[in-house]
């Protein structure tokens, strides 16, 4: 095979994986979001039926003919020649590991496991979920073994989603914020409490959607190219730069709940909105890794969202739509709310200080779980002994628990550590992104484009075309560096509590 | 190939056809809901290479050989397997007239024309459309002439819906249809008007939209089976029998319109959740035709859903949700308001008297279409002639004249004749249903079901397993007869306006 011949029969290759996985994400997107429930097993049939037919072109031996021809003339081709090659033929890598049956089996078995979570959590029924929580696992376990049977199964699976992350970079990060966040976190509990009580009213659904729209709007959302749907967990999804997806959830009682959500999902859809014209249709279309996603998602949530500028910029727009309930509230009080920050059951509503702790224990739990050391069934109570460890908090129940969370049922064991990782990332952006602009500034005007435009520029455009490691080297002028987070979080909440 | 290869190799063929479907059915339902915008164009892609896979697979060599084993042993087969073969190879043989890549230029240029279309219609615009339904028309035209050139081009299009069914039938239909009626609807502008002012108030859409869950409910309708969405233009899609999707549209001063979308929809989910079991995955699984469809679709909507019992039931629940603006009106005002019969601009907001002359207006307007005789830029013209002659009512715009139906734009010419004739198909199964069920109590008790189980017997659970022929001669224990169609409207608007 020439390399020309190579190169074009990757561009159909490349057409075909992207219809397939297009029609897949719509169908997943679809059943979380508006789907009727008992359409579940018929639409897992076809999920995996079409996986099934990307794992077949994916682990074809022409693939591997193209990739290797590709890659063979590594140094003549554009880098952006080489990185699809590379991107492809890690993910062939993956895929031949798993025959296609149990590939297929692997899909069904997710599908039927997003199902019963959803009733087990609703239900608060661990055992209801557990065996398919088992089965995961194990599948996660062999898959490890397989890829790499030298390494600790849960690099292996680390690596998944983060090329080159294992226990020896974690470890010490976790360390660290453990470390250092544990004494401000017990400072704070002994100063006053803020008052949140104006949160604690009903605020109109009705409402609350336009609030999202007037966000997104703030945000620099084109509502064309990115839409907002309903879920019980918010998450986002991007078939091309012309089509993401974001979700949110409304909660009478919780405005901020809804607020937080669409701006930490709106990061994510700005990353997917600003990967370059000319990627799209290709393997690279879509962010570098989880924590990189995470590092845009978290920095527009936490850095920009939950900033005293923002609040400033909120505050109107909240009196417009609820002028009976933010009565007597100022941009202080917003911040201050914004901002409480105290032990809690559930990651996603957590503040950004306690949060890191929220993904150490499920980082803590999942090596134990890969490694061998944890049964299933004794996850509960492992989970609950970590959250009266390290939060103080008692769990009531395993709805608020360890069931908490949808990862799992979809096969992602090993992708938490992205969020803390990834909120690492984002605070080591910020003083990078001050030398180039007045963040501050821009928020207050209430048009958050600039800074869009500088992640734009620095981070999305390139989609996968850097790796994580080049790309935090290529943005911030150096290495990863945690103390960067762990500066801005005693920073922050030092002057919000006077500590 | 041997009988049992054959029937094999069609299941496996049939497991692959649906998923398929399944995928294009559901990117489909997405671009129609909920999808952003700017997602068009890469989703016409990714269906219309979808659609390709589909063209492939149904003309593939084998496939002839599988449907013709089988056909060969049409006497030793079962039913079921005899009209899987058939219904296959009437699809097979309709694409494999056309090449795979017309086909799939075709799925691009009618996902396209939906688009544009769209735009078109709340611009009133209709230039910016005609290019595009001129293309549509060309190709139905080469398609049908492709297909038997002997015959009227429209003739074969038409037969496309309804098997066997041509100008022969349908003019002395609409014949029938115009010298019956125009009398009675030229009487009916003689009477006065009801008063139906109570409907020109605010219905909040909030408040509709609980109602369309009761109304739902009314029905027998399970929402774990079939969900509800929102489209400008309502419509239904069945992926299978556990998985109907309804659509509606919310109108703040129009909560009848709303109303009698999800009856209407909602018998055509009726249908699709009906379909027996031993059909599910087969090709068998849908609707009969598209006459057969709008016959439980118009069933509902009008012979019950516009009955004084189902009026009776209505009017509780309306006083409920809606005590300010139903203050006063009591069953009959309803039930004269829900039949208010007067010439008007738009069909599926047509009161079942004139209903039928808007779809013999687009008869004749696509017979002249397909026949050659009207040019495209001629049809806003020709449409507003006849909406004059035979309505007696001055167009204002496109939007409410020749662009106010999607049809043309997603390849359905042919089609609107399926109202008519699925409106007159239900007044033959009166009749009949009231030989065996006590209807108008079973209305009155407030549960479906009875009328739902009646139609699920003698016509949802069959699928496509009895052509429309054989359905209405095994419901109605006769042929088609149109005259059940005229009396009973005859009857029912004589006794509403005393003529």
């Amino acid at each position: 095979m020439t390399l020309n011949d190579a190169l074009s029969k990757l561009t159909a290759l490349e057409t075909t994986l992207r219809a397939y996985s297009h029609a897949i994400g719509c169908l997943n997107y679809d059943g979380e979001t508006v789907a009727p429930r008992n359409s579940a097993p018929m639409r897992g049939e076809t999920m995996a039926f079409l996986s099934g037919i990307i794992h077949e072109k994916v682990t074809a031996g022409e693939t591997g003919e193209i990739l290797d021809t590709i890659l063979a003339h590594r140094d003549e081709v554009s880098l952006k020649d080489r990185r699809r090659a590379e991107v492809l033929k890690e993910q062939r890598d993956d895929l031949t590991l798993v025959p296609a049956d149990e590939f297929m089996a692997y899909q069904q078995l997710m599908a039927e496991a997003m199902q019963v979570w959803h009733d087990a959590k609703l239900a608060s029924d661990f055992a209801a979920y557990a065996p398919y929580l088992d089965r995961i696992i194990a599948y996660n376990r062999r898959f490890a073994e397989r890829k790499d049977a030298k390494r600790p199964a849960y690099d292996v699976l680390l690596d998944g989603y983060e090329k080159g992350l294992s226990h020896e970079t974690l470890d010490p990060f976790f360390e660290l914020l453990r470390g250092e966040l544990t004494p401000v976190i017990l400072a704070v509990a002994e100063k006053p409490r803020p008052d949140v009580a104006f949160l604690n009213q009903p605020y109109p659904i009705h409402l609350q959607k336009k609030f999202t729209d007037r966000v997104m709007q703030i945000m620099g959302i084109n509502r064309d190219d990115c839409s907002v749907g309903e879920t019980e967990h918010p998450f986002t999804d991007g078939f091309n730069k012309h089509d993401v997806r974001i979700t949110t959830h409304y909660h009478e009682d919780s405005v901020l709940s809804n607020l937080y959500s669409v701006v930490h999902e709106g990061g994510h859809a700005l990353y997917e909105l600003g990967v370059g014209d000319e990627l799209q249709g290709t393997v690279l279309a879509g962010g570098s890794s989880m924590s990189i996603h995470e590092s845009q998602s978290r920095f527009y949530e936490n850095i920009i969202g939950r900033s005293r500028a923002f609040c400033e910029v909120l505050l109107p727009e909240l009196k417009a739509l609820f002028p009976a309930q933010m009565a007597g509230v100022d941009e202080e009080k917003l911040y201050h709310a914004a901002n409480l920050a105290e032990p809690s059951l559930i990651r996603t509503e957590a503040d950004e200080l306690t949060y890191a702790m929220h993904v150490m224990i499920r980082y803590e739990l999942e090596k134990a779980m890969i490694g061998g050391d944890l049964k299933t069934d004794d996850i509960p109570g492992e989970w609950n002994r970590m959250y009266k460890k390290y939060l103080g908090i008692d769990v009531p129940d395993d709805r608020r628990g360890c069931l908490q969370d949808s990862h799992w049922s979809f096969g992602a064991i090993g992708y938490f550590p992205s969020y803390a990782l990834g909120s690492a990332y984002g605070a080591q952006m910020l003083p990078q992104m001050q030398k180039d602009i007045d963040v501050w500034s821009v928020v207050r005007s209430g048009d958050l484009k600039p800074i869009t435009a500088w992640l734009g520029e620095k981070i999305h455009h390139y989609g996968q075309l850097l790796t994580p490691n080049e790309l935090i080297l290529s943005a911030c002028g150096a290495p990863f560096d945690a103390h960067y987070y762990v500066d801005y979080l005693k920073g922050k909440y030092g002057e919000l509590y006077k500590l």
